[in-house]
């Protein structure tokens, strides 16, 4: 496609403007043990991150006085409209689940400072609940949260040597559904999009990752130009509700 | 050990009688897209039970006109105090999600009719999401709960040649600790646990499972007796609070 | 099903009275490496019992001055009437298997003394050359010879800190079959049983494990006490074989 | 990194300008039997591409009267400057891999028309012979030329209903190195990369794929667009090399 | 090494000629399923092979009116002097079983007559017991036996067209130990031989199948012809030792 | 079969005489990287043999002062007329590749001395890219070549204690076809192969292994003798192509 009007529509399946978020809620401290804990929701999906601190790092990275901070995304087979068959009874991680447990390692590691983690490892499952579009966005977003906290921690023991966060990252899928570019695409848009891009972003607006792919017909600059400039408003406003979600207490799991 | 005392004493760590449940909470309609679903908790473990409803059945059973009705059992790798590495990170299910999820099908299968649940077979996923011991006795007793909601749907869509159940089922561990004879072990009661029994009881009280399992000294009869009388006792609790469960609206996930 | 009759009838396919065992054998020093072994038949059902002896535990026991115990439980392909899959050649070991290689490891550990065991292994590994029924029981009960060998080997080279062995273990399975209580199932008893259960005792009778199982319908607590009766019992009578057994010279493999 | 300059400098290792490819070749009909193949060579990059036609398409895509075009990539282990694993031996296919395998197979279908090849599937396999940075770019353009001689090889056959291939597509990596935005980096150049972008481009121009990752400090906007330029650029005058190489004869592998 | 001498010695650990094989048993019908089942002995290596009579053959010989014979090997864990991993364990099949396993089918397949045999399948499973050198070439020895009772069994059931056995099949292997050459090697001296040797012959003491080693040196053209003339005796006797088994009635396998 | 005739024929499809050799080339240096590597041509046969040099042997052999080498054999998916599935992509390497590689390392190791060697291990990686008959013969011999090439290198360092190669070693293979015996068999005579034998030889033309198959019937001693003979011839004629080889300068890869 080589054109592509960005003008908000009603034709948006919830009614949506185009360059409107599902509403984001962050629960953090879901989990009792875990350093650090959020279900993050965008609307119907639901991931729930859990920060694991653990002292040492990997074999190859000893001795260097640095830390690690690795991922990994899963979904439960039931989170989707019909039943997937689960991986570990498969006896293998499928290619879609490899490349999004990577895609969420880098895109947290951008902000980190390793030498003022020291030789700890922050590890972060992040599990898909229940998938209505957009989880792997909604679980690099949640993750920065869940991170976050898992840092205070290591702070309260007195165990870093400066803070370990260099900024914030988020991330919001972006494309072309009908013709129209739209922010943050739910299962339905999802399904029927012309071209769907990930946007990460730190804090100050700036690109971590871009991944974007054209399921029809290749498409121009112009799209992509539109495309970007959505993606990174929609990321300043996650970084506002991230910000809010790290103001607050750690939400109480039932009120 | 070769006696006990079964008298409820000061000395639970949550301050429980010896013959007391957690917090049974079941939240039925925790996901969209499953036919039946339910967060099922525990005091401090939380399950999360999806019935995913299909037609037909397994090869082996085709042509039959009966259904089949299978579980699968899982546990994220932060549900427990220290990170767990994902089954399917390693490749493969460990024995103890083996085992589990075969005890979960055959509990569930004891009061399945067969016939009238038609060639469809439901399969219950049950991922823990946080554990604090129980954890494949709250399966079981959500599972029921998932199930029933699965039947009603197929039930609405007029898919049933009569009810498939021919009963409640519920599920709870006993244990003896520190010499008493005690009800839903918690994690701290039960990795001290001298016996470790769980105990998969119908609505009418008759048994459908018994594994019991002396972790230090073999133990006598009297023990045996007395553990099965708690297991009886609690799960006919736990059959009102299913009831109760099922007899209210599907409640919604918040508010 | 409520009520049972236990007076011994003569509906056993094989003769034999309800609460009689199999024609039980020891064949100890089976094979010429092994530290113990034996080949234990219960009828027709063929275990061949090694019992490995190594210096050292593994990893996570290191330097607790406490030994170790575990087992493996396997079946060749042509055990059973109708070949089933190497399970090497399938890549994965089956949930049953897990299950009962943790059942036979569990009920030896039972009844050892690590401290006096030191830092020493011993891998028992329970082949089932012929299936006839009963197969984990027999395990159990023919591992036990084999260890006390390998206890015997261990001691022989100064190598204890005690008697590892705090007592015997032995196992049977029970269960209900046309409506009446029976000893020792064989696999034509066992495919058609109402109940299953599988009873694993100590020399003085009291339980290490129990496992019972509602084949069909539920079954009441009247049913449990005469099956627990007639599981101790045959252990009893189990245990007195082994003895002899183990008093006798370890039989040459042939004359 | 927040500005970059794009002026040509001395200063890339090999001595090229800024915006210049490696030597590009393509050996077409390496392989005798397969219905095409390419050694491609961007500098020391070296892939072998073999394209192989099946009749038929995969399951669930039958009697659809749609094509399937399909991708897989691996290296040989000493592809690299130190051996690396097979996976065939290490039993699992790496994300790496995965996500290589994937981007290919995306890239080439977005330049298919599925209903003109008929049920046909078109296998590319893209082999790492030696790697020097850019291997997964240079598969996604030899792979177009080894898929164009397989669509040759069917239209031969009055096999097509149609041209499948609706276009052509190249891709090429870019990357700020030493702050400056640099086409086509070697493994040197790789290694010390500020910003990895890959960009996969149809002949007109438009983009079928972009991924771009932040290795050190995420970037902004206008290195984002001095990158997706020179991307652009290099893949029109890979456009025309793979016209070259497609309007001559098969190349005899040697002489 | 350039020359050897094969007057037979006193210098054998046992005591044996140079020329002289262990002693050979086969106890035929050891299990009671198996359409054809025979433990087989060659000294202290014993070798449980089970022959299973399938209808049909795989998929890729369907409608051709030929049969299939095929075979696998496997070794007990304690079947040798230390203990190993089982390979179901390790979730993969070693390459020596694999290359083992595909040798016995060969090797029996060599003498099969497909046609006569029709579309049935007959599966060797060849189960080392316990391991004292020689075991490939006594699972081939006794294979041939429990595969001639499976042809048996078939024809009793009139499910041939046709003798399906050809000839008879023997095995041996033969190799040079302390430079002389020597007939069927226990364990200590396959451990130290120089050179190893397979024969497969039929039973006119033709080639079925030859597989030479030298383990230390490269050895002459002599030394592999009095290797080749060792091998074709010892299994000349082989297959008089198969004739009396094949003749007497299938062993009770006591008494 | 009982007799056939050497005498070169005018049948070979290709038109060879019966004891001729298809061409031959090994082009040294092919990669940039391996210590040793080789392109090594049997006519349209072609394997690429890498030759990695790596400080160290394998756990097993730390602190003798011997070194080690091993072998990896594997196939490009279309290196055949049809495509095969991926061993990666499977999960499992296949009983043919692991049988091929331990030929392969079993037969390099025959020249070795692996205290000149020291503690470093040269591993051969041999990967077929194309397949017309005789691959593993093929990599055999030019395996070698990569390898000398790795032991000058490791000369070059002075890391050697003397020389590491006792010899040359050589392979290739001999079959019975249309009842005439002939060598380096094509992918054509190999699948119409009567008797498949490989034969690899040191360079002075004694055995370092034999592998010989009767594909349809056994063959007889005469017809063994004429295979092992003109396979020796086969292998002196490679021994001579090997030394040219090796006496020139690496080739470089193109001009």
């Amino acid at each position: 496609m080589s054109s592509a009007d960005a003008s908000p529509g009603p034709t948006r399946p919830d009614g949506r403007a185009a360059d409107q978020l599902r509403e984001v809620r962050f629960t953090r401290g879901w989990l009792d043990h875990a350093e650090g804990s959020v279900l993050v929701e965008f609307g119907a999906t639901r991931v729930l991150v859990a920060a694991s601190v653990s002292e040492g790092v990997p074999r190859w990275r000893r001795g260097t006085g640095l830390g690690w901070v690795t991922a990994e995304y899963a979904m439960l087979p039931r989170a989707t409209h019909t039943r997937s068959d689960r991986e570990s009874v498969k006896g293998r991680i499928g290619g879609r689940t490899h490349e999004i447990s990577r895609l969420i390692g880098r895109s947290l590691r951008a902000v980190i400072d390793y030498k003022a983690l020291g030789e700890n490892t922050i590890q972060l499952d992040c599990d898909v609940l229940q998938a209505d579009g957009g989880t792997r966005t909604a679980a690099i977003t949640g993750a920065f949260v869940a991170l976050s906290d898992a840092c205070r921690h290591l702070g309260g023991l007195g165990a870093l040597a400066g803070d370990p966060l260099t900024g914030s990252v988020q991330a919001v899928s972006v494309g072309v559904v009908g013709g129209q570019p739209v922010l943050d695409l739910n299962y339905t848009e999802d399904s029927g999009a012309e071209v769907d891009l990930n946007v990460v972003v730190d804090g100050e607006g700036r690109f971590v990752e871009v991944q974007g792919t054209a399921e029809g017909r290749p498409f121009d600059r112009a799209v992509m130009d539109q495309l970007l400039d959505l993606g990174v408003a929609g990321c300043a406003r996650l970084a506002e509700l991230q910000r809010l979600a790290l103001d607050g207490p750690a939400t109480p799991r039932r009120g």
